[in-house]
């Protein structure tokens, strides 16, 4: 199966007061540990408010920039899914999610079967990311709009396929509390 | 009939001693001239070597970084088609060629009828640029390696259609001395 990832860093991170993905968890830029998940997937970054600060990081990558990125995260994944519209699935993932680790991206992918319309990861029952979406449903994706994710599409379908995971799949960083939190976990499972 | 252009602006411009597209032709940046002519097309801007520098003349055009701008034109082609791989044919379209009109681009994509695999225009017989590529080539594209550009595939190809131009389909800029003599037509123009 060719899956493709359409990582997701063009927002503006409002809440968080700025870019959130250059801030470092465990020594690390947020958005690099979250490639280093990524680690063996096809993928493409898009990018939008803060491309240059972020361009120096991921000179390696293929990077879409989505002028359109005011308009919300739907706007991404559309410019993404173009790009890998021949694939059998796209792996939507959050940038601001940098506890998720190869271990977790392959379980979801593993966890795909025939019938599946898309993967879902969750901790105690509790739906989260990244998601696994299987082409009969990237029309539905195309036509999302304004700032939304692919979760959107899956509400009410019974073919969505879960797994279940770790924490991880529900900790992501939208304010300065959430990066205290993520920086908490990260220096207790250190010591 | 649904045409993307790709617009090539990955590379290091060896010959010309530095980024050549931010340099002025008629008080406008070339690669902003060719946008211009590319007025009303889906298109898509592949970036690469100078992607710093071109970011602020490009905020509201949908970017793609080519992180293997060093190994040639045809890595730069293939990204683009594959954002374009739905379409039904792609313009492949030169940043260094200032003097291209929105009238010569809408005269290439005219001259498209059915059974033509591509069209080339020509200036007095001899062959020249943008090229327009039906998808029936576009497996041939995804296929080329290193500095080539679509030109390559269509060699001895009868299926190729021709339009008669003016000169600026032949006319590009690879050096500073290319640059004088671009200058010299546009302000002979003028006067």
């Amino acid at each position: 199966m060719k899956i493709g990832a359409i990582v997701l860093a063009a927002g503006e991170g409002r809440r968080f007061g700025g870019n959130k993905l250059l801030a470092k968890v465990g020594d690390e830029p947020v958005i690099l540990r979250v490639l280093k998940a990524l680690s063996g997937f096809d993928r493409v970054v898009i990018v939008g408010a803060y491309v240059n600060e972020l361009m120096p990081y991921l000179s390696n990558e293929v990077i879409i920039y989505n002028p359109y990125y005011r308009d919300g995260m739907s706007t991404s994944i559309r410019l993404g899914l173009r790009f890998f519209q021949d694939y059998d699935a796209v792996l939507i993932v959050l940038t601001d999610m940098p506890l998720i680790t190869n271990e977790v991206v392959s379980r979801i992918v593993s966890a795909y079967h025939d019938g599946c319309s898309a993967v879902v990861p969750t901790h105690n029952g509790i739906r989260g990311n990244p998601v696994l979406i299987h082409r009969v449903l990237f029309p539905e994706l195309t036509r999302l709009s304004g700032d939304v994710g692919a979760r959107e599409i899956l509400r009410g379908r019974v073919d969505v396929c879960t797994v279940e995971c770790g924490p991880e799949v529900l900790i992501d960083i939208d304010t300065v509390n959430d990066l205290t939190k993520v920086l908490n976990i990260v220096n207790t499972n250190r010591q």
